[in-house]
């Protein structure tokens, strides 16, 4: 009897008749707040064994839904910026049974993989590639005559990364056809930094923009009843409105129409949304708001740590393992001990202040402490600037992320011999990401550099002497140092 | 008789009374004007003689003597983005006399060098980098506790760059005192494309705005004459005024203060406007117009060709020695010809299409030609998501500028196995540029990458084969195709 009623709860559950996509279409609302209900569920479930990233992909579960009820995938085509959130995705497209192999060897993968399922239509890893793969994708359906939706999926975080702005200017301006969601959650993996995202603090927190939002709401939803002429007067109104109240010209400005924003987890209002993006003949932004680690409290409280996790116990969140004393950490004492004898040692970070060991150094000298955002290239050549100043900035980055800065390590630093130094985390094989985000590159790619000394510790000790090593000597060289060790918990 | 009235003549000249920045201070603005013209007249005469870049040079004339005029030069630092205009800077600075040794063995650089004077306070060469050398710059200014001011000089065409744009979403928000000139000629090498740039028209032409703001600027004119309080007030009434009526929003929505537009050839209106700039508490943008090429009719009809040129005749703007057939040449002829056969087959541009031998292909095939702006991340993305759906896109890039898209290359294209052709355009010694164009670490860092074939062609005959060969492989693996040659006319 217990067995049995055991079967019968499993067989109430609406994920076990989700066979594909177009089944998604077909539920109530009720029914799909139930089914995002089940998919938390076993997002949670799955990542406390195997670990992985949660946060993230707890806040996109009713976005997920949202898109696969409103395209009709995989023809139209989801492109997820940096595809750390499609834990869900995957689950709704067929790979719910072998999310218990999430991350592990022959499992599948933690990120999309065009060869796992032809709903990944464009493998991601790093961020902020989403809106350059759409916009390529969207032209190439244009060439074709295809009438098939493109929509990058962005987070807020991932827009402080140059080739998402270098995307969106491209795609404003040639007005093709491209839905972006920008999915703002106020963080990157910690707090999100930057001028976009104090802008769109700004939308948020606007009163008045949320009830002149509803009024525009109110005039769109009639639009389809009135003829061609209403429709673009009320359009102009609706423009002229905006721009006279709203600061939300950001993304006009770049060429893209706006839309939003809405709460990301109201599934019919973010159903309501899309739906009036499809219509649009150009570029449309697509603005919703929601919250990292959504449903699940320790998360939600959070969302840093549970941005990627090993794996925890569920009921409490805590760790199954207690952390041991890795190379990052050590990095980070280090770096603190070496900051209070000299003062002029900054540190730098790509929008990875706990990840590359720097929190302690954040908490003690937040003034010599800069998180410039999901953005190497910068957070480089403004190390540059500040060696140029007699300083010694110390900037610790992913060996596979250091790739994405690597004309500014030779044209901005080394040729003009300035004492940064670059420290490499994530170097070596670092396992459960897969192989976006193997650091297997950089002893060959730095190698080549003029003025450039690598160092390569083998143990904590000589990452110790190293780096002291390579703050000390700024004045007769420029020194770099590599940290080659596995990665635990990215 | 007639030698000496040359010498007397050549006495007139205001350039010979310049012995050191300061002395620019002190001359009327007829003088200025006099001292802009003469300077525009060495910058052809030397450039006719040595080649190098001549339309740039040309449009900057009066804003760097402003700029000289209003700051203390060079403990006022300016940063010049890619720093192929600083020739009139180098005039300025001590450096007149060696200016017939322009990009010459053992003379001077075509670019700014701080080996070579105090006033080159960052080695600059490739496009978009001067916000963030700055902003590290007026960051360890700030932790000095020093009182100096820094000035990033950047054109429209750089701010298409990526990093450009992740130093301004950093610098907006730090509310780090900066001062970003932007110069806005609406080229970048050939005519400016891009979101930014469509903006940036607006603004020009929008005749409303040029009203407001000749109201703006008298209210601002007598500010200082008033107490904080209506400081405050009319600075609001100001910001209210340009939110209602200006499409100027995108610099104030990223954080920085907005002023302009100036005519950048008025030295009298240039210096007024930076020396408001120079009283700003945070980081603002300056927005002044020129024109690229500015008094020499040849250059002014075709900014593009006379951007940067080999040697000329100064009357007619004729080059001395006519150009002979070259790689990318025969690099454009043979696309074409590929392209006339294969559909699927389309270009994809940074900024290059005359530079890259691509003026064919993109009259010949205008739908199937994208200039992507300056963004070589983007351009490698955008051609993995055409790739992606069946199109083979061919991506000359300059072997410097590949730098720039180190990780597009391998986390984009080659991890997924996408048939798009790179071609490394000035491959090799690239000489008169110097060392920041040099294509000398192509083979190095492409070589290590897995899924990438590289090939080298030693003649014309070879490169026209390997690309035949690059382009119609596409289905069983992905090519790539190394020209190497030697630059002409960069």
């Amino acid at each position: 009897m217990k067995d049995n009623a055991k079967i019968a709860l499993k067989n109430e559950k609406i994920l076990d008749k989700i066979k594909q996509t177009k089944d998604i279409k077909t539920l109530t609302y009720p029914q799909k707040e139930q089914l995002a209900k089940e998919m938390r569920e076993e997002i949670i479930d799955t990542v406390s064994k195997t670990g992985g990233h949660l946060a993230s992909n707890l806040g996109v579960v009713e976005l997920t839904i949202a898109l696969h009820s409103v395209f009709e995938t995989p023809k139209d085509k989801i492109i997820w910026d940096v595809g750390h959130q499609t834990y869900g995705h995957k689950i709704l497209t067929g790979r719910r049974e072998q999310m218990t192999t999430l991350r592990q060897l022959d499992g599948i993968a933690g990120f999309p993989k065009a060869k796992e399922s032809e709903y990944d239509n464009f493998d991601t890893g790093h961020s902020s590639t989403s809106i350059s793969a759409a916009l390529g994708m969207a032209r190439a359906r244009d060439l074709q005559q295809k009438d098939n939706h493109v929509i990058a999926v962005i987070g807020d975080g991932a827009l402080t990364g140059g080739m998402a702005l270098e995307a969106l200017d491209d795609a404003g301006n040639s007005k093709t056809r491209l839905i972006v969601v920008l999915n703002d959650n106020e963080m990157s993996i910690s707090k999100n930094v930057g001028g976009i995202s104090r802008f769109l603090t700004k939308i948020r927190t606007k009163r008045f923009y949320k009830k002149s939002n509803n009024f525009i709401r109110k005039i769109l939803e009639y639009i389809p009843k009135f003829g061609p002429f209403i429709i673009k007067l009320a359009r102009r109104i609706k423009y002229s409105i905006k721009q006279l109240l709203l600061p939300n010209m950001f993304f006009e400005d770049l060429g893209f129409k706006y839309l939003g924003p809405v709460d990301g987890h109201d599934i019919e209002r973010v159903e309501w949304i899309l739906n009036l993006a499809k219509k649009e003949k150009e570029p449309v932004v697509v603005h919703i708001i929601t919250k990292k680690g959504k449903g699940y409290e320790p998360a939600e409280k959070n969302p840093d740590q549970f941005h990627a996790t090993a794996s925890f116990e569920k009921d409490t969140g805590k760790p199954i393992k207690s952390k041991i004393k890795d190379y990052s950490a050590v990095f980070g004492d280090t770096l603190v001990e070496l900051a209070k004898k000299d003062k002029k040692i900054v540190a730098i970070t790509a929008a990875m202040a706990d990840g590359t060991g720097l929190s302690k150094f954040k908490e003690i000298f937040p003034e010599r402490f800069f998180d410039v955002g999901i953005a190497e290239q910068h957070a480089l050549t403004m190390a540059a600037g500040m060696a140029k100043e007699g300083y010694i900035p110390v900037v610790p980055i992913y060996s596979s992320f250091y790739q994405r800065a690597y004309d500014q390590v030779i044209h901005d630093i080394c040729l003009q011999n300035l004492p940064v130094v670059m420290c490499v985390d994530r170097a070596g094989i670092v396992g459960q990401d897969g192989e976006t985000h193997q650091g297997i590159f950089d002893l060959s790619f730095f190698s080549i550099i003029p003025n450039l000394t690598i160092m390569a510790p083998k143990d904590f000790k000589e990452l110790e002497e190293m780096l002291t090593f390579a703050v000390k000597l700024r004045k007769t060289s420029r020194y770099s140092l590599s940290k080659r060790w596995r990665a635990r918990n990215i």
